[in-house]
């Protein structure tokens, strides 16, 4: 481990955090047309910095959406390459109003820096440039061959970068990826994660009268979209959360028994996490799995928001002619995508209240990953990790989706090191979304020392 | 009956147009604070046609929120008092997209007048003051005594002129009252309508987590407020509409079987009312009751809309931490408004799912009424509808709740005449609300002679 590194980084911590709040006050929110030019600057900025980093070929490919962002350097013959992944692009804020300071006017408190986007992912990202710099800095050059791929689509399916990868395989031909968008276990625990949720994002379209109509008047005898999708998706899971859809648990694969028993041995306090984390009266969910299971390794389907109807303050009696669900459907090994949309979308239809009419359209999917944890890159990534924090580093899973990682699995053959320094109540996509600042910088000495060691 | 009431209603027809689209320009919609300065300006214009038709007494009532407008004529001893009613406010106009032309910027198709409030109850509203108008005209004089009390809180529950009718009996004494917010049973069918249904309006509060959650590192452990909603309100009816509250039936009065009867012999096509009216795929609710019973004398429960979550364009994947639902039950003869909400609060507290808290919030509350058909007024009302539109008047329900009614019963001891000029088409509380224009003439004709025959 050179300490040399570890010197660059903490004497130009000061710099590394005004250049990473000038990126959190782009609001390049990918999913709301009305910011596209917000993300195209975040893509420039990005771009900018890769280059004065010390990486070359910096180019911004454009997409049907939002840009892809690549640079590389490729002088270090015999050496391992590694294909560093990560994204410009964040989650809408709202709910504004539950924001302590504006979402994109970064800003500390109590060591934490308070930003959408500064945990997902562009704090994250941007260690990984720093950790070029820092290499450059101290040793004039790097120790294997390098190349990134940034997108800007990561909240909203990503599908540029999904065409993208198929299309340039020998452009991004490399050992290894290595993504930072994940948590440490516990603060101060070094980390890797080797298992992602996939997921399935749907919207079901429901109609029901020609208009909305009066309660008072069609009320007994006319169908409510509304109501009907209420109808329709309360079925979709029984009282513990088990999806109901036939077939659904078909392709569920259990995790090894010794990797159930080392989630057994992480600290683990469930009156802490409901507490601290969800913050409500009890935790749900299938009674007999732990709850790590439950989060990491089953599937799950939620409703994230309805649309149709009246909302607004006061009183309306209609009877909505029109309604739409946002649904998604977390996946693990060794569920399809495809598939999974296909029993969705057949359970919809088989399903649907009398008078009414449903459409499912699939927003995104992918499928769940696992890497092997006794890969090259995993170990020095793991060795890293350990130098840099003091301590043993753990195997954990997520249960959020980095599509990306099933994308290098399948085209490019590659397995992805999950290094990220976010910890589990840093909020993200919701209000008060923070990194903490220490983690910034250990995340950037840990990326510096993985490149180091995997190239030694 | 008076020739000489239509020849004035005929030859100043053009002018009465002008004044009622005037009046529906103004975009009284009472639920939106931001329109109070809208409602206000419609109680003035009323007030100021009242003046001009020739009633005395013109007073603007402030109330707590919207206010009421007053007028009379007392100048006929001996003869009845007629309390006619009326509300100047309107519903709100979305889904605006759906309007073929702007909802306060009246237009004629086809010969009707389109516009938000065009027949609810605006225009309807303005026959009582033409008719007024035209008698004055005509005889110099009333022939009986006429009160006006006039609300703008109609769509938002009328809690002030509920206060006020209890606390001003002795002004507002009455031998009947006069409503016109109701539907012709058919385009020309003469139509007295003697009950209605009542209404408990409620808002239905879930909270989950602590805050929006990230449903991937959360899914599967974590309650989600929108889904728990979703499960709670899918469990208040079945398949077939019926509602599941404990008790909800104990107190619902059948009709009599020779009002049935009289239902059963009016024209009535489930085919065409479900082509023409609804516009679904097919008619619901309890297969064992025909449809004008479904609709007249049965209970509801619907839910106006859901808010809460993500609803956005795209995808974003929240486990949201709060939902609301606008949930309102429809009450038929004997159901009191109380012990039904009283009922629904305990269902919902029963029923709460797992990890979830729920508050109900009563937003307003009615019983339902019936009226006796042999009254002396009711008899007048029905010769005078006979004698203007030549066909014999039929006896019906609506399935609608004006609230008033069942306050002009309860405090004033009257029986209201609910003589509406709409049709069953006409949009209520729907984009492209309209009012047959010759209606409009028709309806001012039958109130006038109205007026003359129960004052003979």
């Amino acid at each position: 481990m050179s300490e040399a590194t570890n010197t660059y980084v903490r004497s130009n911590s000061e710099r590394f955090l005004n250049e990473l709040n000038e990126f959190l006050r782009i609001p390049s929110i990918s999913t709301l047309p009305e910011n596209a030019g917000d993300v195209r600057r975040a893509a420039e900025w990005t771009a900018a910095k890769l280059a004065s980093a010390g990486l070359e070929n910096v180019e911004i490919i454009p997409t049907e959406r939002h840009p892809l962002v690549y640079a590389d350097w490729l002088h270090a013959p015999g050496k391992p390459t590694v294909l560093c992944y990560g994204h410009y692009d964040v989650q809408p804020p709202d709910p504004l109003e539950l924001w302590q300071t504006p979402p994109f006017e970064p800003t500390i408190r109590g060591g934490n820096l308070y930003a959408r986007g500064s945990a997902d992912d562009k704090g994250q990202m941007y260690m990984h440039i720093k950790a070029i710099e820092a290499l450059f800095a101290v040793h004039g050059k790097l120790p294997l061959n390098v190349k990134f791929i940034v997108e800007g689509e990561e909240e909203v399916g990503g599908a540029s970068i999904a065409k993208y990868v198929p299309a340039n395989k020998e452009k991004l031909k490399a050992d290894v990826a290595l993504v930072s968008d994940t948590a440490l276990y516990a603060d101060g625990m070094p980390t890797l994660c080797i298992g992602l949720r996939g997921l399935v994002y749907t919207e079901v379209e429901c109609q029901g009268p020609m208009r909305d109509l009066h309660s008072g008047l069609y009320g007994g005898a006319a169908p409510n979209a509304v109501y009907g999708l209420i109808e329709l998706l309360a079925k979709a899971k029984d009282a513990n959360g088990r999806i109901t859809i036939p077939g659904w648990y078909d392709d569920v694969a259990e995790p090894a028994a010794a990797e159930i028993d080392s989630w057994k041995s992480l600290p683990f306090s469930e009156a802490e996490f409901l507490k601290n984390e969800v913050g409500s009266t009890t935790l749900t969910g299938e009674p007999d799995r732990m709850v790590l299971a439950r989060v990491w390794s089953r599937p799950t389907l939620e409703v994230h928001g309805i649309a149709g109807g009246f909302t607004g303050a006061g009183a309306k009696t209609v009877i909505p002619a029109t309604a739409t669900a946002k649904v998604s459907m977390r996946l693990v090994p060794d569920q399809d995508p495809e598939r999974a949309f296909a029993s969705f979308s057949k359970w919809v239809a088989d399903n649907t209240p009398k008078g009414l009419k449903m459409s499912v359209k699939k927003l995104s999917g992918s499928p769940a990953v696992v890497v092997n944890p006794s890969h090259p890159a995993i170990d020095k990534a793991a060795e890293a990790f350990k130098d840099v924090m003091r301590r043993e580093t753990v195997f954990i899973r997520s249960g959020g989706s980095i599509p990306i990682v099933g994308e290098f699995a399948s085209h490019l053959g590659i397995p992805t090191v999950l290094m990220g320094f976010g910890l589990p109540d840093y909020g993200l996509h919701s209000p008060n979304e923070k990194f903490k600042l220490e983690n910034f910088y250990l995340g950037t000495m840990t990326v510096a020392h993985f490149l180091e060691k995997y190239g030694a």
